[in-house]
């Protein structure tokens, strides 16, 4: 038997106290003025935003559990400073928290990171070990433009960087690497600055060494990888033009796609083109795309119908749908071990 | 029989007192020093720079014309200012133009255009119309991004790009969306930025509504479509959550993908998901990757084989290696017919 473990999931619906919690803090920042008290929110509220959102789906759809997060386009690093993002990434990971201890066997926390234009990483280092130690989290996303969209900052491989990387690494979870809303004007969050940031990222790793200096740093890019395997001769005759090694030994030790591409064809591409032991099965669900495809009659974020439909070996579909996400988050396999897993 | 017409090549091969001179005029500019008289360039040198490169590919390849602009890369707008970017983008078309009066069987002509970040349109619009009318060039390459990597540019649908639309649709030419080298160190040029751009401009043109106020209005999107065609589902998604039509009557009206996609399983997937009627086949040769795919023995960029090898109908392949350059390039297609073609 096969858990179905979604790696890629963001609480987008979030009690409504929550959010008028954040507007009120942006509203107090913005005002000079003190910050409300963070509310009492009930965990009959928190049910029954999963149970008729992200729980049902989950059932319906046939998945075991989800690796959940905040929702990554409030995450707004750009918004306030540096103290209103630490309390923001708090808030909204003490909320996942919640969620993981009402639903313990399906829901496991990634945490959103304090991260903060133009500060360094010392918070996010700190919320991470919170997260990882206290909370129970296996994993974070790592916001590779906390500038909300003109990609001012630098390249992941850069060591401003480093001591994140580090910490995640004695912590031994990995990142996602997610950008936030978009604050530019020509760049439509979840159609373009996603997809583009995915790409972006992918060329930062084959341009720099950065698992030479950490061969046991894991990240994931999400939206499949962003448009790299469908570009994948353009990268491996990069890599060649820039004398680095061929992609599986330079990078692919180390990074993982999703699966949240929104069409059979997508998934296939991505199936036939990068080895499966790099594959983790992702929604993005309730997430960026969330209506029905008038071609199939089903969701498009159903991501779960496109890898049952693959012509892959049953050792691939184990490794896309739970065996690469054990390995990836050995955190999370540690849990599931413990319940006999 | 079809003629085989690549839409996408470049003069990355310029002789050497015209890179020279580029440098001069940036040294100039920096200095606030006179220009330098641009050289005078022998037909033979234009010869060997062509000979030994675009034209032995492009016989060697079984390609029959290229629709060839200057080298995309050293567009570099965001230098200098408006004047040394107006006078660089006319020695730039100058230069094709006379590879085009030495070739004429094999060259047309595509303009660079003397955009600059902080102005507005107008001296693109003139060197459009002297290209055209003068030179007989039938199309442009437009940059979405003149500042040369952040971003920073109102989206394509906006209306400061309309007075250009005005322009093309007059002369009845039209462009390729293509941004050029890359000032920003988090992003690399022919691996991420142009991928990137390539896919925040579909996700702009879904967004907007360009094509109602300019329905005649024809725009390529270069490199296979960016991202677009690998998430095509997230496109037919977001327009369906945008409210818009079904991306067929929204834009694939007026929009169009080209081959530049360096593997198979790529060009696969293109064929599979976007109707041929808007596919142009292409090789961006001499260009992004240069190499030797080592699983097949052959250029990367060498992308007639793999259109070769798609499993489509006659007339799909007719259309993509001659019928829709044709189509979308009409002044193209004029000059073919005076040839008998």
């Amino acid at each position: 038997m096969t858990l179905v473990i979604d790696c890629h999931g963001h609480y987008t619906t979030a009690p409504t106290p929550h959010n008028d919690w954040r507007d009120a803090q942006k509203a107090a920042f913005k005002a000079g003025a003190a910050i409300l008290p963070y509310p009492r929110i009930s965990d009959d509220l928190i049910r029954e935003t999963i149970e008729t959102n992200q729980l049902r789906l989950l059932r319906e759809r046939g998945a075991d559990m989800t690796i959940f997060s905040p929702r990554a386009s409030a995450m707004a690093h750009h918004v306030g400073d540096a103290a209103v993002s630490l309390e923001w990434a708090q808030r909204c990971n003490d909320l996942i928290a919640r969620v993981c201890t009402l639903y313990p066997e399906t829901f496991i926390g990634v945490c959103q990171l304090p991260q903060s234009p133009t500060n360094d990483l010392a918070n996010s280092v700190l919320e991470l070990e919170r997260c990882v130690t206290e909370l129970g989290f296996v994993g974070c996303n790592l916001n590779p433009d906390p500038g909300g969209g003109h990609f001012q900052h630098p390249p992941l491989t850069d060591r401003y960087w480093y001591p994140f990387y580090e910490k995640m690494v004695e912590l031994d979870v990995p990142a996602m690497i997610h950008v936030s809303g978009s604050c530019n004007p020509a760049m439509h969050a979840t159609g373009a600055y996603y997809i583009a940031a995915d790409t972006i990222a992918f060329m930062q790793l084959i341009e720099g060494d950065l698992f030479r200096d950490f061969p046991t740093l894991r990240l994931i890019i999400p939206h499949g990888g962003g448009a790299a395997p469908y570009h994948w001769g353009r990268y491996r005759g990069l890599a060649d033009m820039l004398k680095k090694p061929p992609l599986d030994t330079h990078v692919m030790r180390n990074v993982y796609f999703d699966t949240c591409v929104y069409h059979q064809p997508g998934i296939n591409l991505l199936a036939n083109v990068i080895d499966h032991r790099n594959i983790l099965f992702g929604s993005e669900m309730v997430g960026a795309v969330r209506g029905v495809d008038p071609e199939t009659g089903h969701y498009f974020d159903d991501t779960k119908r496109y890898i049952d439909a693959l012509d892959i070996t049953p050792e691939a579909r184990h490794a896309i749908f739970e065996g690469n996400a054990r390995r990836v988050f050995p955190r999370l396999d540690a849990k599931l071990r413990e319940r006999g897993l």
